[in-house]
């Protein structure tokens, strides 16, 4: 993985403690792969002191002075906070010093950094955030998940090329079928948007498979779901509450009495398993598609082993052209449409 | 409870083998309510001849020729199926001689005979499907979830009224908390229909708690959730096919080899709890609101149990006098806002 990645090591809810860390245990996996720490000096030198040396010019260090906050206005970040460690490592993937970004922070901030400092690419009307969800077949990647909530037929057209590239760049997968989130499988059901989207997709080349509905995510009907960022972001949202009260009432149940807890212990290794099948640290790392440049925006509340995962998705998607592959499929419909 | 409850016997994946046991035990339950069974007298004849008397005048047949099929147009179903059971179920609430109508057909159908037959309410532009879900804090009602995918911010005030009623009407709260799905709890977020959904719901009276987000649905953060019909049929689909994911993974681990089976039976008092906290079956029966008269459609394939639990919100829907709270919620809106 011949790559450089620059890592915004002030972003997220613990900063260096958790994403210095990160950054080593990718670069001791990845040995052609490279990293740049972007943050304050003093705060990335006791988390590299830390951790020791070993990496030589494969981890070098970017000063970066200030740090946007997790909830301050994307506007005001963009605007006055030119040396914040999300900027310099977004200004290091423009520059050509590194291949692709990755922050912790602020989701709205990265994403007008973004879009401000590397533009979108030739035919892309607005980045969308796509995230990997697990399924019962594997993982499937869902966008937008909230950057656009006014979507045109045009928009959902352009996530499907771009959910489709992000597939084939990351997950090595040829082809990836897209399928086109809403409310019934008969092409007659949805609304009018989403009814011409499905016209759009089917003459876009693309491997469509059609309508989905809510359900197809989980089971893994398609590589790619397509919606609007209203929908996807109500969709991610309610899985996320879902999972956590499932957790809530398996916890009170295994912890109601003596003999309950007993039975917990007698069933942990596969609890464990089952934990580990849905953990959602192994699908951290939602990529800002559309730009002209590889971003990725890791959970707020990640933690070393899933920042790294971030760090990894950033990494594939770089090496494997994902910004030439979007850019050459929208070249190539833009000449069959024409 | 002084109510007849029509029953559409026919419709669902199983018919009266299901439906009349379900009506059965809803008036063993209920010794003050009524039941009309609607349906074909040859399939009903064997069924009651099961379950027995006992219940005089309680009990009555109502014949119907017809049968819905469940893949069939709306269209269709109402124009030429003049007498199926699950139109002469709905012209029963109609004629008056019965206060609620409930049936597993095809949502579809129900929502058009309804439609035509009940006509909707004064003030209400559209019916829409309300549901129960389950909450960490115990349940919650999402409207609407399908009926109406292209929403405008007063579509979404009505619903938030119909809502509330329901919750009133049904779980005997006051005032109940009314959420306004959205992707961001800041009144900035959200697409226009919402902005402006959350300003008529902030003048309407109600006891509008503001915006929520996805996982609010399961932390049970407001009794009424409402959203558009595309988001609300999108968030429910994904609840099931996470559930369904998540039984199947449990199901793969502790099936895994003779160990881990062992440990299954070990744990299996605190695995049925669990079930039963999150069955499905607990929470049958989503209202067809904005109806000049309570329906009632159960899910397809739910068994007696299940189809109890639809009759059950019914006959409290009708018994406390949904229709009329709803007519008075509006027309003293209307008074309030002229």
């Amino acid at each position: 993985m011949d790559v450089t990645v620059a890592i915004d090591c002030m972003g997220g809810d613990h900063g260096p403690v958790v994403t210095v860390p990160a950054t080593q245990a990718f670069l001791a996996q990845f040995r052609d792969a490279r990293a740049i720490l972007v943050g304050r000096p003093d705060a990335l030198e006791s988390a590299l002191a830390q951790i020791g040396g070993g990496f030589g010019e494969r981890l070098s260090v970017q000063p970066a002075s200030e740090v946007v906050g997790m909830d301050e206005p994307p506007a005001n970040a963009m605007r006055s906070k030119k040396d914040s460690s999300m900027r310099v490592a977004v200004d290091l993937v423009k520059s050509g010093r590194a291949q692709a970004a990755v922050s912790a922070g602020n989701t709205g901030a990265l994403m007008a950094i973004s879009r401000f400092v590397l533009k979108t690419l030739p035919g892309i009307d607005r980045p969308a955030i796509a995230s990997v969800m697990p399924t019962r077949k594997g993982q499937t990647y869902v966008l937008d998940l909230g950057a656009n909530v006014d979507c045109t037929a045009e928009h959902l057209l352009q996530f499907g090329v771009m959910g489709a590239m992000l597939v084939a760049a990351i997950e090595h997968i040829d082809r990836p079928s897209v399928g086109l989130l809403n409310i019934g499988e008969e092409a007659i059901k949805g609304n009018d948007v989403v009814k011409q989207a499905a016209e759009l997709l089917r003459r876009s080349g693309l491997n469509f498979y059609g309508n989905i509905e809510g359900d197809d995510i989980f089971k893994g009907t398609t590589d790619v779901v397509v919606c609007d960022g209203f929908v996807g972001n109500v969709a991610l949202k309610t899985t996320e509450g879902l999972v956590q009260m499932l957790g809530t009432f398996l916890r009170e149940e295994f912890g109601r009495n003596v003999f309950t807890k007993a039975m917990a212990l007698a069933a942990l290794p596969v609890l464990k398993r089952f934990k580990h099948r849905i953990d959602h640290r192994r699908y951290n790392g939602a990529a800002l598609v559309g730009l002209r440049g590889v971003v990725v925006k890791s959970h707020g509340s990640a933690d070393a082993y899933a920042f790294e995962q971030a760090i990894f998705r950033a990494a594939e998607a770089a090496s494997n052209r994902l910004i030439e592959r979007i850019s050459d499929r929208m070249a190539a419909m833009d000449g069959s449409t024409a």
